[in-house]
Formats: C-alpha cells, structure tokens, sequence
C-alpha cells in the first residue's frame, strides 16, 4: 500500500517537524525510549497528537501548551509529563510569569495540592533551566 | 474589627467586579443559589477565586478561561462548571473555534472520552447562545 | 460447607445491622435494586463495607461518615453515593453544619466545582428531608 | 496531497469497518451528532481509536472491550461511554455475565461507588436491549 | 490602601497561627519553599485553606484533618501532602488508630490499592516520628 | 465463634491460594509489609480480592488481569500496583503482547500520558523479568 506509506510520512514528517518545534530534543529522548518497548505506539505520539492536533490552525501554541500544563496540573496523574510541557510552554513563548499564573489558578479549580505540586514541577524546570545556562527569561 | 471589614470588603468588591466581567448575570444566579445554603461560601468564591486569583495581572482574562476550559475538560468531574466557563471563555473574548481547539486536545491528555463530553457541553452552550439571540461571533 | 454459611451469615448478620443502622430504609432500596443485577454484588456490600470495615471499632460512626462524605466529595464520581452518605452522616449525629464545613473543606482540597457540586448535593438532601418532615437539626 | 487523501482514505475505511463492527449503528449516531459541532473530531474518531489502535492485530476484540469497561468505569467519569462500551463488548462477543465480572471486580480497584454505578450502567444496557426483543444471551 | 493591609494581616495572622498548630515546623517548610518560586501563592495558603477555612468554628480540627486525609488517600494524586497532613492529624489530636481506621475506610469508596498507597504513607509518618524519639502515641 | 473462625480460613484459604496463584511470591511481600502496619487490612486483602472476587467463576483470570493493568493504567494513580499487575497478567498466561496493546490502549480512554506511564511500567517489569532470567514469552 504505498500510498498509504507516503501519506503516514505526511502525517508523521508534520508530526516530527511539531514535536521538534515543541519540544527541541527532548522529543527525541523521548521517542527512543518508547521505539524500545512499542514502536508503533511512538508513531503514533508523532501522528496524533504532534500531526494532527497540535498541527491544528485556530490556535497558537502558546495557548495550546498552557492549556496543556493547566490540564496535566489539575488532573496531577502525570508529573513528567507536566514538566515536559512546562518546558514546552517556554519553547513556545510563554513566559515563566504565564505559566506560573495558570499553575497557581488550578488551586481554584482542581485544589491546593495540585497547584502546589505544579508548583513544585515549574521550580525543578526552571532550576534545570538556569543550570545549563539558559536563564528563564 | 472595622478595618477588616474593609478590607474584605476590598476583596469582595474586586471579586465582584471580576465575576461581573467574567461570567455576566449567571455569577449572580450561582452565588444566590450558595447563599440561601452555605452563605459563607458565597463569599469566598467572590474572595479567592474572583477576586484574589482571577483579578492577578501576569496573564489575560481570555487564556485564564481557556485553561479553565482546558482542565474541566481533562477531569472531567463538573460538567455544569464547564459549561459555565465556556461560556466565560466567549464572554472574555475567546472565540468559539479556539474553545473547540482546547476541548478537541484534551482528547491527546485526557483520552477521547472527556473530549467527546467537553464537545457536548461546547454544543450546549453555544445552542443556547443562539436561542437566546446571541450568536456566537 | 454449613460452617461457612453461618459464618457468611454471622458477617452478613452484622453487615445488615449496620447498614440498617447507618442507611435506614434507603440501604434496602439500594439493595434491592443491586439484587435484580447482580445479587452476589449486593451480598459483598452488606459484607465487606459494613460487616467488616464500617463495624470496626476505633473510629465513631459519625467521623467515619464525615470522613466518606470528603472523600466522595472531592473525587467527584459519584453523586448519588455522595447524597446517600449525607443522609448517613446525619443519621448517625453528624449535624448539618459539620456536614457543610466537611463539603466547603474540599474546595482547598480538590477545588471549588468539587465543593460546590457537593454543597449542591447537601442543599438537596436537606430539601428532601424538610419535605419528609424531618427538618434537619 | 492526493496520495494523503488516498491514505486518510485507507485509515479511515478501516476504522469506519472497525467502528460498524464493534458499535452498529450507535457510531453512526455517534459521529452525526459530532459532526455537527466539530467535524475534523469525527473524522479523528475513525481514524486514531477505530483505524489505528481497535483494528490492531495482537488483542481479540472481546477482550479489548471488557478492558475498555474496565477502565470507564473505574474512571467513573464518562458514564455515556461506558453504556456504549457494554454494548459494543456484546456486540463482539463478551457475555452479559464477563461484563458484570469486570465491572464487579473494579470495587477491588477503584471502589465499590465506581462499581455500582457500572452495574448501573449494564443494567440499563441490558433493559434496553430486552426492550429492543434482542434478549441479552 | 493601609486598611486593606491591615485586614490581610489579620487573616494572615490567623492563618498563620493555624497553620503553626496543625503543621508546626513543617508548615514554615512547606511556605519557605513556597516563597522561592511564588511568593504570592505563600500568602494565599496562608490565607484561605488556614486562615479562612480551617479557621472556621463548626468543626474540631481533629475531625476536619480525618477528613482531609480520608480526601487525600482517596484521591491518591497528592502523596506529599498526604504524609503532611497524617502528622497534622496527629498534631491536633487524633490518634494512630483513628489514622489507620480512616484510610483502611477508602478501600471501600477508592479501592485498595488508593488504601495500600495511603497505609504505605501512614507507615512512613509513624516511622519517621519514632525516629525522632516522638512515639505515636 | 469457632464457626466463624473456620469459615473464615475457608475464604482466607482460598484467597491465599488464588493470591499465590496470580502474584507468587510477590503476594507474599506486600501481605508481610502490610501486616506490619495493618495486619487486619492484610486479612481483607486475602479475603475480599482474591478470595471473594477473583476467585469467581464467570471469568477467567488471564481477562481478569488484563482488565486490571487497563484500570490501573487508565486511573494512573497507583504505579506500584499497575506493576504489580503486568507481573500478575504474565503469571496467569497473558503475553507480552497483549499486555502492550491494553497499554496502548488506554492513550484512546484516558490520554497519551496515562498511556506513555503505563508502557514504562511494562518496559521496568519485562527488564525486571529478563535480569532475572525469566524472560518474557
């Protein structure tokens, strides 16, 4: 089925081009590391959420990630991937102060704990930040 | 403890204010249907959330409700607040596409599940936008 | 094995006690309904929750009630469980206030949809028993 | 793009055919109602959970339905999806008491409110197909 | 606006003397680390879980950290707040056992493995204060 | 109540050996932490899950386990226990394979992060397996 197969390269060459837009090289640990144990499921973070969602016009990435650290805040069941995408929101152009803001509004909505284990995942990215010389702006 | 008074009184108007540009008369519906059972309540939700929370500079009004929106969508556990924030997010200036877009990705971190319920709770609300007159924009 | 049954029943024995003791009439409805499904399941109720664990002693009745109406509060599944817990807090002598300061508690916790749809809750079931005549305290 | 639409083309009628087989009709309705308010999200259903992930080799339907109501109803927060997943593992094979089995045993795994509102759920399910003369096995 | 600061620092103050008797050391900890990366959000914790809420007469501080860890164990996504609030418990009066009867109770409405998480939390906090020659009681 | 006392050895009995059956030596560790803290908690671990539940009839374990690593990794709240159950799956006869596609899965239920943590904690149990050389099937 070639055309199948240049069609998922499609998918997956706007997927990849995201991720790396999104996540730098920290994308690629991460695929590793799943091409490990499931490499069909690694193809698909690359297709769908990286090709098809976050590929998505009618709204800029900024908001998406911030949306995205609100939601994995809030539902607290994901830590590394929160700190993936604290990191991601500053890739994007949120600024430390953006996200610190929505970090600190899920209190309202999801409770203390959850803001301040958020809280908690900002600081380590942050400190990661600074300690490979790439001061938070 | 007059100062107090005050002072609270600070909060709660700053709060009020807030709710009023946020939320329009169903802030009022929802705070005289807490008072009659826990009128204390009523207070804080003007206090914490609308006034000490939702009035910080450092992030605007429309990416505050989308990451509301964002994070009542993933937990999927208050499906009336949803709808209550959505329309939120289009009174603060959000437009119907990019609350779509934040719902639609909530499928990517929360599963398809809670999209599909938040898309639902979407169609609501702007349904009854426009039996009320008011097409959303 | 007859000595197993009358074991069975010395746990369900005590189990039907306290669940009487804890739920009125409404645990048998409850139980009977599970009957019509799944009627091993509404054995394993009477005997696990109640004959085992609600039976233990070390704890009163009414911080154990307290204690499950937080919790149902602030996971926010299970609304139907939620009001038939508040009734149980207050059949045992939790008064309707420290059921309302448990509820309002969980806003810090799990935040302020979770309390406010268990304030909604407890506003419901003290309606219910004012049109019972039985006025809450 | 001709060869992607040619492509989509193929993920989609696989899971459209994966879709009809596991939901009948119900997924017809399903993605009408979708469309209305978000059409690309329809067309994302097919595709990920039907073309991609449900039409995988390597797992019987069957057993890839009881895990699906497994899981919904230890989540507890998509009671709709969890009907239509009772019903789809009947379509593909689970007996009406393996569904009852899996939902009774999530009281070991996410509490017995989670599992009463699962049987819940089947017993609806099954009501309504009697309803329907297709008497549940 | 001298009156307002004043009334912040009358519900500071209460929230900090509150803080100071559930939490004891811990608290200033817990705001110390706080301050370094939100400072405002110190305040607030301050302020409205101690000062507003749990400041409040109509519950004793006993039955209101029973429910709070009840809430927590059951939620199971705040394993370092947990183990805070198992020493709070403490602190303000209740006793190992009522501890153990609490989070031995959310197998019931959370499942066991939230109550196998929840007694490994509890383990901890009684070792940690044996190691410190301050016996549970 | 030397009846009762005999009755329950017949259903602890039965759970131990079903407990042996799914866990093997594993169960046995967590039995002997647990009883160090809880030791009547222990006895309703051999008593309800496996001597009540999973030992039914009406489903045979392989489904049973596969259904409870989907639970666990869709709730994504107790990664201790998830692993516990891919251990448990392949004791009872389930593939590697197949526990990977429930795994995968639930990216579909419950989002890719819940997925993404499940599939590390199958990648940490077949390595566990394979230093041990017990390598998975």
């Amino acid at each position: 089925m070639p055309d199948e197969t240049v069609a998922m390269s499609e998918r997956y060459r706007r997927g990849l081009a995201k991720l790396e837009e999104i996540d730098g090289d920290e994308g690629d640990r991460v695929l590793a590391g799943l091409r490990a144990i499931a490499p069909d499921f690694a193809t698909y973070v690359v297709e769908f959420p990286f090709g098809d969602i976050l590929s998505r016009p009618g709204l800029d990435l900024r908001t998406r990630e911030l949306a995205t650290v609100a939601a994995l805040t809030a539902m607290a069941t994901a830590p590394a991937q929160l700190r993936v995408h604290i990191q991601a929101a500053l890739n994007v152009g949120a600024t430390p102060e953006e996200i610190l803001e929505v970090v600190m509004q899920m209190a309202v909505f999801a409770g203390f704990p959850a803001a301040l284990n958020g809280l908690a995942a900002v600081k380590e990215v942050f400190a990661a930040r600074n300690a490979r010389d790439e001061p938070t702006p």
